[in-house]
């Protein structure tokens, strides 16, 4: 993509209203602007990003056997009603009457409605087990929206559904979740520390949230630094054995949010070296809780004898739109992001030091049709403009790789190629460069 | 994909609600589900089916060089005060009121909220032209909700919105969106129809429809049958001069809806022998509206001379989920959809006749991975049912290519091709088959 033809309006000011160094980037970067409180439009570059980590989501969900469907933003309060939810639900649930004075809402979530769905046509156990996932709006009326897309009122958010016939098979299901959102975690370059929680309005008797550790978190998390070590990625998730051998040796250490820590109990499990504090920010939570929307919505389905079962749900939820200022939380420096490779908007960006020279010209279009030949995706500033400022933008938007071609450089047929993690530098030839970028670098 | 591992649940009876064709084949093949009066759930197959017409629009979008963008669902009143469109839009706008008693609404289009957008980053004429288009669920409160996800309240759309620094300006950007908007159509299997059109409620003095074909068509069309032979396809839109020739060449004939409809005019431009008339869809519809909206809202930049211009605008909608109604309206049989190519859910559905049948299970696996292994989207129907369900099936969900494994063929490696579309079958060769079915699938 080129420059001229992308549309990112980059701000060289820091936005007076943001406190949190992930939203001050994603304004100044162009990714985001916010329309109302706690409402915000995503620009191309942001747009780019929240893509990149839908789709690891889904794919990793996918692996996982689940099925994706999509679900409406707008729900019926009636469901909500038989559930019970209508009145528990508070403030944070944003109602509205339609025009024949219907009450609906715009949904926080969707147990009712995906069991009122699979209600429907699920009738036998030969059906399940089943994991419905989508990848939808939501909006919660927070009263105090803050911190851009970490605490948002309209915010994207994957969650899944398990049914299943018993607490036994339900537990399973639960379990590769568990293991499948360690997954996809990590695949977007984070360390996820799953933690023990309350189950809250959900209900239900097992519960776990998944944090990252960034300085800025909005909860104290307290661990047990073995867990920085553990690698279940190899686990046969199809036998039930496996899954719970993973699951028991990922969930032994101790892990926990300031809402559920006993320092006492953190003491006696954890060696004094071993123990960490720090802060984390949620980024997933999942939990079991068997027959409490399937009974009053009667999600029910008929055994191998004949007799009727209330399905063993679980839910299971990634905020999708979170993630992207929580990436940013746990990966940038004083320049601006540091984007993991999977979710990088673009993985080269190219600047052209001289444009209208004709070895700059010619250089820069060279390189950008072999990364884009290769499916390499790269943004090439193309701009008149000063080569200092062209740089700073690349430094904030945090794209992996920056190859600069300069007059003297496209003489000899050399690239400067810059890592922005590690901040290295190294000119080389044309094709060299080219090898060194793509080394690893997602096809699209 | 495997149809065990695949939540498809088709219907033998037709719903007694659906009073036209796509509603019926939409709810008898799984692929969507009513939530609430004109809200609907996407089941796998549905959702796979609206993302590939998304896709298309997409990529349709980013060729003609426009800029994706992501906006919320959920808009500020004050916005639609500031441009005199809140009292004036009617009751189909779903009106909010959030904790703070503040007025929201949920969008029914973007005019607004992408023009005060615009206008915070957008201030040079160096800048422009500026087209940016987003993808999002819109809501409509319509009166009585019906035919499916062709009048539905919750739906998604494809609006975009140009700006330009004068009038010449933006005839060009609307011009070069017309023909995007022919070849988009046309990569969906349709013969898209450029009407002339009333401006309605979003303004302006320049308007397009754009209908397809099809017997249940809630408009009646009038046209030119020459309009069937035109292609315009080669155009280079980039060049002004060529632009507008081939738009002045596509709007030459004559193409009304019964809206703007003039029989005298008709007949005088017509000759009685190329005089159609039909019925037809909407599936989108184009507005230049110069100032309407950047004068209230104050969207200006400064011109070459110093001195500040109002930016001139035109919107440009697609209806993605109504066209998957649309589509099979336009192309089914008794049986079912007919997917065209590119829209299919999947390209091949693969029948395994006796499944537990050593040669059967073993055939259909190697025609499987090998389709897998190309890319190409196969739907594998392994599940113990009659043969006679799974072939009534696949006709229903309409996939371009059925292939089918039986006991006999598999002894001598025969494999039956059926063509959804021309009826065609063949028994040949499983290679010959693979070939027969791999010439022009998409690869995904």
């Amino acid at each position: 993509m080129r420059r001229t033809a992308f549309y990112l309006p980059t701000m060289k000011d820091t936005p007076a209203e943001a406190q949190i160094v992930s939203h001050r980037v994603m304004l100044r970067a162009g990714m985001v602007r916010q329309c109302s409180a706690g409402i915000y439009a995503w620009l191309p570059l942001g747009l780019k990003v929240l893509n990149n980590i839908a789709r690891i989501v889904r794919e990793e969900q996918d692996a996982a056997g689940c099925n994706e469907v999509l679900m409406p933003t707008i729900q019926s309060a009636d469901l909500w009603r038989q559930s019970g939810r209508y009145d528990a639900y508070g403030p944070e649930m944003l109602r509205i009457t339609d025009r024949h004075e219907r009450d609906m809402l715009f949904g926080p979530t969707n147990e009712e409605m995906v069991t009122e769905l699979f209600s429907r046509d699920v009738k036998s156990y030969k059906q399940l087990p089943l994991n419905l996932y989508h990848i939808q709006w939501k909006f919660r009326d927070e009263i105090r929206p803050r911190f851009g897309v970490m605490r948002g009122r309209e915010f994207l958010m994957k969650d899944g559904y398990s049914f299943d016939v018993s607490k036994v098979a339900a537990a399973e299901a639960y379990k590769r979740v568990f293991i499948s959102y360690l997954k996809t975690f990590k695949r977007m370059g984070l360390v996820a520390f799953p933690m023990k929680a309350d189950t809250g309005p959900i209900g239900g008797d097992l519960s776990h949230e998944f944090l990252i550790e960034a300085k800025t978190g909005e909860s104290e998390i307290f661990y047990d630094s073995a867990l920085n070590d553990l690698d279940i990625f190899n686990t046969d998730t199809s036998d039930a054995a496996a899954l719970d051998q993973a699951f028991q040796t990922l969930t032994a250490a101790y892990a926990r949010t300031d809402e559920t820590h006993e320092q006492g109990e953190f003491e006696a499990a954890v060696p004094e070296l071993r123990r960490r504090t720090a802060r984390g920010i949620e980024v997933g939570h999942i939990f079991y809780f068997g027959t409490k929307y399937s009974e009053p919505l009667g999600a029910k389905v008929t055994g191998p004898d004949g007799a009727e079962i209330d399905v063993h749900m679980g839910s299971y939820g990634i905020g999708v739109s979170r993630l992207v200022g929580g990436i940013i939380e746990a990966s940038h420096d004083e320049q601006g992001v540091i984007w993991p490779a999977e979710i990088a908007p673009f993985h080269v960006g190219l600047v052209n030091i001289k444009v209208g020279h004709e070895g700059c010209d010619a250089g820069c279009q060279q390189l950008y049709d072999a990364l884009r030949s290769k499916g390499v995706e790269v943004l090439y500033d193309d701009r008149e403009e000063r080569a200092g400022a062209k740089f700073a933008d690349m430094e904030l938007i945090g794209l992996p790789w920056v190859m600069t071609v300069g007059p003297r450089g496209a003489e000899s047929g050399m690239v400067e190629v810059k890592n922005r993690k590690s901040g290295e530098k190294v000119e080389v030839a044309f094709d060299k460069g080219l090898e060194l970028v793509m080394a690893n670098a997602p096809r699209r």
